[in-house]
């Protein structure tokens, strides 16, 4: 077993519920403090100082001092119940890069940094991406009177652990960085269909989520002929197929209706209402610029030939973030030189690196997930999978710190 | 105002939880057996003796006696909330008829009963038809058990009321029934839209309940390419809109699916899973037949072309039910001397008229609902709709009972 692969063990354990449960380690609790103690035991254990700043993002510094550093990052907190590979890959292969670069005597012309960001699941105070949020100064105002499931409020949980969230500083803190490079599992399944060794991720999707209420009229469903029927629920369905139509005809479009219910619910009566949920993806700026409008006139056209009254409410949008294309082609080159496959994709999930991307050069490099599955205790990648990410990582961190 | 609608009124006010509320007299409740109580005052005040069964049926004989007789029913429970047409109008237009002939100086050449039969509705214990079934000698084994959602069994509720379920004759009481009528309203929309003052039903539909469940794979909405989807709710949606197609292109088909949910549930997760109800109907035996095959013949295809799991199992299923041509003319003719316009039409909802036309001759006499609605506080038939139903069954049984 290699040094990786027994951190990767390691850490499951903190916060980690059996091999059934998956592993439980949601931001600023007492799972999360006690893997950010691991990692500074870890950091301490090859020389390198740790520390924690104000938003509760843990960093190792090579060496400590103010940088501007190479950083590579990403996070240890999961949902409730998750998988051991989800963040934390990013962050044990950024300490086996380090491990491996002093071993080796690499001597980097920049410091090269550690970090995990705080909070990036968001899934308890629904403030995702929290930790990298604040590092790039990015405006937090409202969250700290956002509340937990048991009613704790996000300035509560601080406080509870030591943080104080008026302390966190509202410059951003990437003056410090000159780069940012985030492994990270592809929570997908392209990589395992195209047997490629790691994906280089050229841009983060952009997304807009929309909730949609189609009314029509509840009817008795053995006296009301088909005729004299408003459906919501036909409506729903039309909805639910036509995004599919036009997110297949759209290269690298994604559409998903993830939520559906009606009223009243009844077994013999013709729904008077539907609800659903929209969330449609594109990685291309000038495609994902038109999304938006397309699909609500999609739903109008829907709405109009079926005789139902639509509202359209947006829930979230993101735009598209273009990765770094120096760093892409270190991490070709890297690939190259360890002898690994590799493929250029688009992430069409979010991540910690879409926040620093706007602000300093980024990079992703994604490896095989079994089954695309994550979020769920049966995330896994081999650890052969994950150790040729994690020498593709130090490679390319030569490339782009070296002398 | 007449009599009929001054009934209407005072039989509202019992069980009545005001305007917005609308009226509540579910099967075995204080509320029904004071309704039958009132049903008896009126009996008493116009000269006809009551009785109730064991099995909770209510009875005015006119005259009292063996029989058999020309029955005249319906029901006076309630689902809750429900409106001051469905079933009422029908025990109180049969007090109406009896009332009126009996003022008239008509002489039956047969006893003419009214009744009120016990939990037609089945909202409480699940037992809908329960009054109908009991003098119909169905077997009932096993409801006796049936709990409401107080925990409260059919056998307690019925204690509390002073009636013995095991007390219920096993055999049939039709030998004292000649033939059955029933007024009842539309509940559905087709009288109102063709402007006709009386439906006469010539058949209560067949239906069958199926609950379907498709199972897929739940999968990140971002990350999993369009191509590498098995989307459940995409079949659910084709299930919702073939099925439509099937009963639009079927003359007197009803097709619905009111019921739908997805698994996991999540905005940004495909659906793994996806369960709904589909509820078909037919009056006609020959596309009755037919009908559960070719739904399941369209869930199959549909789940094969959408590489889905799928399992379909039945909720519930009524043979379609004929009924009394004899009558069905009666009812013509009658609607013919009192100057209304009638349609024939097929029953899409059930009633107890079903229970009884498989042993005696039955009918049934629609009257207009308002916007085709019932089990509602909004549910409507005007004074004067009502009058022309009451004068049509009338005459009815004066051509049926006459001389």
């Amino acid at each position: 077993m290699d040094e990786l692969e027994r951190d990767l063990l390691d850490l499951a354990a903190i916060g980690g519920a059996g091999e059934s449960g998956g592993v439980t380690r949601v931001a600023w609790s007492e799972g999360l403090l006690a893997a950010y103690a691991w990692l500074a035991r870890q950091g301490a254990a090859i020389g390198v100082d740790p520390a924690i700043d104000t938003a509760g993002n843990a960093f190792l510094r090579w060496p400590a001092g103010d940088g501007p550093a190479l950083l590579i990052g990403s996070h240890l907190d999961t949902v409730p119940h998750g998988g051991r590979f989800d963040g934390a890959l990013g962050v044990l292969s950024g300490l086996d890069v380090i491990r491996t670069l002093r071993r080796d005597g690499f001597a980097p012309r920049c410091p090269v940094w550690l970090t995990a960001f705080m909070d990036e699941e968001g899934t308890r105070f629904g403030t995702a991406l929290f930790g990298s949020r604040a590092f790039a100064g990015a405006d937090l105002s409202g969250l700290a009177e956002r509340r937990d499931a048991a009613g704790v409020t996000l300035r509560e949980a601080m406080q509870a652990r030591g943080f104080d969230f008026d302390a966190i500083p509202a410059a951003a803190q990437l003056d410090r960085v000159r780069g940012y490079l985030e492994l990270h599992i592809e929570q997908g399944p392209v990589l395992e269909h195209s047997g490629d060794d790691v994906g280089i991720v050229t841009s983060i999707v952009g997304l807009v989520g929309l909730h949609v209420r189609l009314e029509g009229q509840a009817n008795h469903a053995g006296t009301t002929p088909m005729t004299l029927r408003r459906d919501a629920l036909a409506g729903g369905a039309r909805a639910v197929l036509e995004l599919r139509e036009l997110a297949r005809r759209t290269a690298g479009v994604t559409a998903n209706v993830g939520v559906i219910s009606v009223e009243p619910g009844g077994k013999n009566v013709v729904p008077g209402a539907c609800e659903l949920t929209v969330d449609i993806r594109s990685a291309d700026p000038g495609v994902y610029g038109t999304l938006d409008a397309t699909a609500r006139g999609l739903l109008e056209r829907i709405a109009r030939e079926e005789a139902l009254e639509l509202t359209v409410s947006e829930l979230y949008r993101l735009e598209p973030v273009p990765l770094d294309t120096t760093i892409i082609d270190a991490f070709e080159r890297a690939a190259e030189l360890e002898g690994a496959t590799a493929r250029r994709m688009p992430s069409g999930a979010g991540h910690d690196a879409q926040i620093l991307a706007p602000h300093v050069p980024a990079g992703m490099l994604f490896v095989p997930s079994r089954g695309g599955i994550s979020h769920n205790p049966a995330e896994y990648t081999t650890p052969g999978q994950c150790a040729i990410g994690s020498r593709v990582l130090a490679r390319a961190v030569t490339l782009l710190a070296g002398a």
